[in-house]
């Protein structure tokens, strides 16, 4: 079987996925969508395939799943409209900024019984998706304590940053995914702290470039997050699972490995300083994830359900540093009522 | 200048202390008490040296120093009395484990002008000093945020942790002083988690054996702590500074450093699995910055405020913990006093 | 410009190469050959190519470069050919397990200007690139004694060995390429020791399947190599160039970069098993490289002295280990009269 | 049993065996001995010990062993007077760097049922010492080859370099016996290339500061070292041995293990510079495994036999370089009888 495919949203993770989607060999990239039509026209042209309006890919008969891949603030509406057209979806996270928005899209999507994959690609890095599966074999036992480093080399725009949720919503929430992916438990409890300290432009747009954050279980499994926008080394992205028998850690990645050694010491080069080459193989294997669901019917994950779960923490920790306590995610009543 | 000390209390780090002095070329050991007399001869037979009572070392005019190596609840009283007898006063952490008593002995020290050291011996270990070192070279810039992972391979036994006051005071006490260390900065507040994860024994006593902390300090830096009373694979001690231009970590010590390669993978040994293997170094360096600040009449560091302010951390933890809410060290009323 | 290539041999060098080419903006396969017509066809199939005879490429107008992916007695006649037809050609190493017809090889594709590259893909790998750039940066000073160490997980099976022209000729032969490549200077002498350590029947193809081999230049300068067909631990590939300022090493390269830690120790996961994964990228670079050199009209390097070298020292190294004896690589007439 | 010694030569690393000695319970220093009083006189009151005269040792009831730490030159006479005397003898490396007389002397010990050890510290490394130990475990199966490369941060005064007897005697010597140490099997090849890249003083020495050498034993074992006389990153000194089943591998050592990361990359502290600090714990085990086969009538190693070997191999690779070609141990006549 062929899984027939239109991108929407011809942009920089578009075009990610468009090249993924023509190197598998269970996939076919059939049509891009694009409010720019020379965008579409230019990723389509490359891969010898059809423009498209929204309107004509909920129509196309040919078509059996769309990646979303536009601005965040149309990811929901369109979801509900492929899920009416019955088409799969893959959608970029976050579903939604606004969590109630989320929880009604959800409705939908399992009213109708959409197939929904939502993309925390970090799940598929080849390095934390050993970690997961050290975890799964036993390796470390019972996981208890988690720590994830998560750095870029550099802060967005402030246009971005402006339309972006927050660093919770945008950039914590992909630790929070990882550390519900590798806990094995749901977090009760977010703790975190918020701080302006690379650019003050950053505060000026009411939002943090620096952040801690604890995630605790029921049965009192910890994760520790910390945040920051700038690292002059490169992306920093390090897990470490510490369980009753061991502990496992993803080592961060470069893209030569070499070792310099002189009178100044023994020197290796930066990390990987953009996520795209940083996770790469992350990327293809995500989209490969999802072909093999379609084509194998397995589900999706992570689904819908993940990319609430993952909003809820995020604001969970947002309520926890505007309001300087401890916030139990119970106390969101959709989360709660969803959950 | 020869320095001549008295150890008070022959255990097992009176012993170390007493190995450092008698390889000090600046100091000499002149005698060992203990309650246990058996204990106290077999030290002062090694050294070659004399045993004495508290009252005759007080007494005794040839004798520059003490160091107090006696259990817990003694500390305060001895470091008075001896601040009383004018002898320089080294005590091992705590002071108490009481804040107000550890307030009140300070109010003593101060007033008779006594000079005390205490005995966070890890400020010394050579890594993490290197650590210190480079922060102050300015190699990375200015400290945004800390990471400290701190997990002993095994728990004391049941009746150690009865009288130890907690985890947080007992364990996260060293790297409340290590955070101290290196923020340059006070923290201001604390968030903390506690679980009992290892051994459902400690939680019978009321005591945690997992702990996650947050510090932030008034400019909005961030130093976390991961603590465990178990890590299978040895003595688990990093540090990791973030700082606006660049990072610095203090990298895990293993007594022998192989790598064995195989079908299996590349294998290199557990860690230290015990303090007085792993802290060696440190233990030497320590007795070695007291001597010299006696012989120079240099300030005496970490001191007594560095004691009590590391205990007031813990217990603002301990007070986090209990209540489910961060805690300001403000709200701590006699540290804020002396503050 | 866009290079027409036709790939002969469609094993798995040929499909590696195929498979290079198409994703090159600057390349398009247009046609496959080989012996076996279903071999051809199926990956004529993949790529939407042409199956095509030898002599058809030959006369094809629309053809600008050849890929030689054919069994090695078949490689000199080949680069002959298609140097008489004008193409661009690229040959896998090596030219011929026979100095003096790789001597005759190399005076035709001279007389007629023809533009060769041979496939010593490891000078590509990212890795070893980044060692030679750091040598050209300066950063270590005067090249002074190189360590290679190269040793594969497993020996071809005895098929392979028999018509393989021996370890120094088939396995070595990239460690003197990489030796030439970085030691700036040509080697003179040649000390090599051969033994049967891993399995007997290599020694009964009267081959050996362990290597030692010393290289010093004019200038003194040293090059040590270490083989083995056998490496439980996967695909061990280091080079390490130590020089007047320093020294610059590549390390190891492994699939996934996790590490498990608990009572046995740190491990981390084994290496490649298998040269196509580890030198994907050299692959895919080395190709670049020759439609760069072909569509920039820039000298195409590593090309046939260099496999003629490469040959010449693999020579020296077997009549080394055959008469026990140093070997000066002047003592080959036909490599110096080229020289 | 207290095992009382007197070390002779109270220079630099009689001061490092004369603290080793009173480090150890089963030991106690009586005596020191030196050309220049005042050297004898300044050690010997550090360890309030007494200055002797060679011939007062030699005739001291109360002494059980002797240490030679005096000029290379008087240490086979030292051996033979300290043999006749009846005292365990340890001495430093070479015994002479003349083949002849070290046969001479051995022949004596033998004779006079002496017991020798000689000072071939890097066997007492930790961490050189777990190689070995993996092998014995059999966690690397068959050794197959070796590496070892070591490398000094700086050449010695022209003065020492004149009478050191050439860098294999003196350098590459310590690398033969750590090669006979752990092939598990006597060289009976070797070969050697010699160089002068770092120093022109040392070539008009006659002398080398870069040597490669490769050894092979009858059953086809290699061992490839690699030497040099700078080394700006410091003291380099790995050991890696490959065997059927695995490889094990000792790594560098360096004083502070921290690592700095910037946007120039990470960086870890240069290597120990000197070899005192290097080995320090080296040479506090090679006394202690002397007094220890005293106190339980061991069989000292490595001892007169192993000296003899290690300077051998020595000779036969300074034969190798001066007449470009492969030596056989064999052709050592003195070597092959003793044998």
């Amino acid at each position: 079987m062929t899984v027939n495919f239109a991108v929407l949203g011809a942009g920089r993770i578009g075009k990610v996925h468009a090249a993924a989607i023509s190197q598998n060999a269970d996939a076919q990239l059939k049509a891009v969508a694009d409010a720019v039509p020379q965008a579409a026209r230019s990723l389509a042209d490359n891969y010898h395939c059809d423009v498209k309006t929204i309107e004509e890919i909920e129509a196309a008969g040919d078509i059996d799943a769309v990646v979303i891949c536009t601005p965040t603030d149309t990811h929901a509406d369109l979801i509900e409209r492929f899920a009416h057209a019955g088409k799969a979806i893959f959608c970029e996270k976050p579903i939604d900024l606004d969590l109630e928005r989320v929880v009604t899209c959800l409705e939908t999507v399992d009213r109708l019984g959409a197939r929904l994959m939502v993309g925390f690609n970090r799940r598929f890095d080849p390095h934390f998706a050993a970690v997961r599966q050290a975890i799964d074999n036993g390796a470390i036992g019972d996981v208890e304590m988690i720590q994830i480093i998560s750095r870029d080399p550099g802060a967005p725009p402030a246009g971005y940053i402006k339309s972006s949720g927050g660093i919770f919503r945008d950039m914590t929430i992909h630790d929070f995914d990882i550390a519900r992916f590798l806990l094995g438990e749901e977090p009760v409890t977010v703790m975190a702290a918020g701080s302006v300290l690379t650019d003050p432009q950053i505060g000026e747009l009411g939002d943090f470039d620096s952040a801690s954050v604890i995630l605790t279980t029921a049965s009192g499994k910890h994760c520790t997050i910390s945040n920051s926008r700038r690292a002059t080394y490169g992306y920093d992205q390090r897990i470490e699972v510490h369980g009753s028998k061991g502990s496992v850690a993803a080592e961060n990645q470069r893209p030569v490995s070499i070792e310099i050694a002189n009178a100044d010491g023994y020197t290796r080069p930066p990390l990987h300083d953009f996520f795209m080459t940083r996770y790469t193989e992350a990327y293809a294997a995500e989209i490969s994830a999802f072909i093999d669901g379609i084509v194998n019917d397995r589900k999706l994950t992570p689904n819908g359900e993940d990319g609430l779960k993952a909003l809820a923490l995020a604001e969970a920790a947002m309520t926890s540093v505007t309001e300087d306590r401890m916030v139990a995610v119970g106390e969101l009543p959709r989360v709660s009522r969803l959950g």
